[in-house]
């Protein structure tokens, strides 16, 4: 009854016992994968700690140490992979009530981990005309804490590259898991030790973050005849230096037809269709553009008045509004390297047809034009599943495996030894968000390496609502 | 005397007939290259007019028109090629007192073409926290409609390209050379008509310009080990799409040293160094890149702050620092195109020594970084700086003759249709700064053609005071 020991502790701080409740803030998105949907729909922790400040939150971590509590830092619960899930049971320590602004001044806002993406733009917008120089697509429920713990890259990639890239992240104020906790503020280089980490090592409980020019941004929808000619022009919009843009996705003849409710009628049918986001005075130059590649606008509105903004179409959005009509289907992650992406993406549309639906974002990657696919995948077996993936890493097209829990066999495939090293001082006792990093319990793990690992819970436990709004 | 007659036509505006005056104001910064020296230095105009409003502007113009003498427009004159000085003589025509933002809002502004880049960087702060994505090193005199008409690039580049990349300029209104001129609005892929086309199709009243954050800039120099490992520390700089930054240029060992009046002492014996201005938010991000590149910083103050900003010794101003002390050089404009730029640097280097100095600037070509090339040339002969010049274009480097006053022989080395075609509406009696755009004269122009040109004014003219400040 540990679990127990430290609510006693900590009993001005407010608890979820409710062990429906409490699964439920156990939970990701993780069922977008049929594989971690068989291993973690078990999982749950005892109980949830609500903080309301910093304090409360160092005070559970003590706790947490004192009694050798596991503790799973959330946000929202948006991640993909099970990221927020507490493998190991204990406590899960909910952040959204650190929620406010510190300070914003132009071009850099500080503000607690907890706060709502959509609402932290809302105020630098008013304060500064500033904000975030890129969102994920899940803007109107994640918070900034899980975002730059859990997420890596999203709307406004295609002109600031991913959250890892030198200073799209300034500052990180992070509590140890030690029985006297400490507050560190990690800056420049050392961001990296607590940036996508899975809040493996340390609670962030500020973060500072540089702003970009708050335009009036226009969603535009576009078809083209067929995928790569809009992967072409979604290339050549993000080339463009002097546009202001924010978004530039792709889909393959087919998606938007069946899976894009609002656009559907929209696209001609055997039409591909490009989802781009571009700054109101730089609308017209997309019509030459357009014009280059045989494309054609379909769609064109005020990103605030449209009913349902376009980037919820984009990145793993598209994936949530493809499972919204056909349960059958899941996605994949994928780097398509230039010079030969396009070739790659031609190649593996002939071996897989309509078995591998191509979706694919542009964004920049070290300053160079990338070509990203998440393309959606319909699901027949995991042994299928892992053949799809090989075949394309085979090709030259490395796979960010969506289809697993941890650090190292989703982004990175190697260990990070600088996140380990600071596991090592900040969560000595490994009791933060354990089963995540590999490297803590086997630091001699390589990619070859299988792995068994230990869930908290029960694996034919029933399965919670799927959320699909 | 048509030109009398054009004043008397027009005599309520202020006319400059002060023969010293008139020629001061028919030069520019032409001297740079021994063979425009040679070459213009007879160029005068006949007479200066200043209009103060746009409606003094066309009435100048009709006058023209109906007495048929050229017109040559102006700003301050800090062109390097010549190209505001009148070859055929006529009228010269000083936008400068054309100086009033027009408006300003969050993003965009829109003023008149004779204001200076340094006022017009002043209110858009001010008001909007805005300023010019890039400008010229000689922002502290040049005017915005010189810089669109006769300019390309600069301070700024590396992240936002040139001025031809569709979105760096919103729009131009352009008064046509016509008996009544009318006044056109160029919008979208429209700007490439009159945008650098020195003036010949067209006056600039007005231009629409995106402007990107004010940052608080920060001026840094640093020291390399060679001129390769600072080009590689500016090059992965300019790729740092998280990095705000203005300004990352290169020069090799020997010319700070030997020129950067300031900053001699600074930079140690055989040193090359780079000289970049970064945002102040990210400075600290600088550490981690100088180190990979075995850089050194040696100095660092806010650009606003400088007693000289550091943007005055990089761009064309690196050739007017050096040219302080050594009356003797020139320089060359090359591109160094990747993957084999560092190649291409290293070989030069190796054939030509000291003769043909290093001095880099990265920028981004369409999306991509790229090297740009203004190297400091120890002149010998019209011949050599010809053989020299073809070395490069050999070897793969391509040169932007900046020893050529025609459009087509400095910048395009073609025949620009699009600008001819728009000469051809907008100035259809071939007033407009003639002799500059070769088409227009002889539409089957090709590079391998020899030209004879008439110049108006005396070959022997004593020379007129070249300003070094
Ligand atoms: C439909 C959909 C679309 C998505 N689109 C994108 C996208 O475009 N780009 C993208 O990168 N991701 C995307 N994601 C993944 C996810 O939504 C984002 O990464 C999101 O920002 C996570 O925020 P959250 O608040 O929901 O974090 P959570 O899911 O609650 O947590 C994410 C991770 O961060 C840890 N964590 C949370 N808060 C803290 C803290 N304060 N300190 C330390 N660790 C912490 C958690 O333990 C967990 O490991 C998408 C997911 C879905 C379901
Ligand atoms: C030391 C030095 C550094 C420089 N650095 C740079 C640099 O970094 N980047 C760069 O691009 N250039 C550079 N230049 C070149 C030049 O300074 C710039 O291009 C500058 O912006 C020109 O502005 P100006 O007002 O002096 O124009 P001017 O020299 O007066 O005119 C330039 C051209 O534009 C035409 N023109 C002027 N006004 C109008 C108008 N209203 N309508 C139509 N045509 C017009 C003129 O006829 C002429 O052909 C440099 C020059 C020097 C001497």
């Amino acid at each position: 009854m540990t679990v127990q020991a430290v609510m006693a502790e900590t009993s001005a701080i407010e608890w979820i016992t409710d062990p429906a409740l409490v699964r439920q803030r156990s939970r990701d998105f993780f069922w977008y994968s049929p594989v971690l949907k068989r291993q973690l729909n078990g999982v749950t922790a005892e109980a949830v700690a609500c903080p309301k400040d910093e304090a409360e939150v160092i005070a559970v971590m003590a706790a947490c140490v004192k009694h050798q509590v596991p503790l799973t830092p959330r946000g929202a619960g948006t991640g993909n992979y099970g990221q927020a899930m507490p493998l190991k049971g204990g406590v899960v320590l909910d952040l959204m009530g650190l929620n406010r602004v510190v300070w914003v001044k132009p071009g850099v806002v500080r503000a607690q981990a907890g706060i709502k993406l959509i609402e932290l733009d809302a105020i630098t917008r008013k304060e500064v005309r500033g904000e975030l120089r890129f969102h994920p697509s899940t803007k109107r429920t994640a918070s900034l804490g899980g975002f730059i713990a859990g997420g890596s890259s999203g709307i406004g990639s295609c002109t600031y590259g991913k959250l890892r890239e030198a200073g799209n992240i300034l500052g990180l104020r992070v509590i140890t898991m030690e029985a006297t906790p400490r507050v560190l503020e990690l800056r420049g280089a050392e961001i990296d030790k607590a940036n996508h980490a899975y809040g493996t090592n340390g609670i962030i409980t500020e973060l500072e973050m540089p702003l970009a020019p708050a335009w009036d941004w226009i969603d535009v929808l576009a078809e083209f005849p067929d995928t790569i000619a809009a992967a072409r022009f979604s290339e050549a919009l993000v080339a463009s230096d002097g546009i202001a843009k924010k978004m530039a996705g792709v889909v393959a003849p087919g998606v938007a037809q069946s899976y894009f409710k609002p656009f559907m009628q929209l696209v001609a049918p055997g039409k591909a269709a490009a989802l781009v986001m571009v700054a109101e005075p730089f609308l017209d130059l997309l019509a030459p553009l357009l014009e280059r590649f045989g494309g054609r606008q379909v769609y064109s509105v005020p990103t605030e008045q449209a009913e349902t903004p376009l980037y919820e179409f984009t990145w793993n959005h598209t994936t949530l509004q493809a499972l919204k009509v056909d349960r059958s289907l899941t996605y994949l992650q994928t780097l398509f390297p230039a010079p030969h992406h396009f070739e790659l993406v031609a190649k593996m549309d002939a071996l897989f047809g309509d078995e591998v639906m191509q979706h694919l974002e542009f964004v920049r990657l070290g300053g160079v034009v990338s070509c990203f696919g998440l393309q959606l995948v319909r699901y027949t077996t995991e042994e299928r599943l892992r053949e799809i993936i090989r075949i394309h890493e085979d090709a030259g097209a490395p796979i960010f495996n969506p289809h697993a829990f941890t650090l190292e066999e989703g982004g990175m495939k190697r260990i990070d030894s600088e996140q380990l090293d600071f596991k090592r001082v900040a969560d000595p006792h490994g009791l933060l968000n354990p089963g995540k990093m590999i490297a803590w319990d086997d630091p001699d793990w390589t990619p070859e390496r299988k792995r068994g690992f230990y869930l908290y819970g029960q694996a034919d436990a029933p399965a919670v609502e799927e959320v699909l709004e």
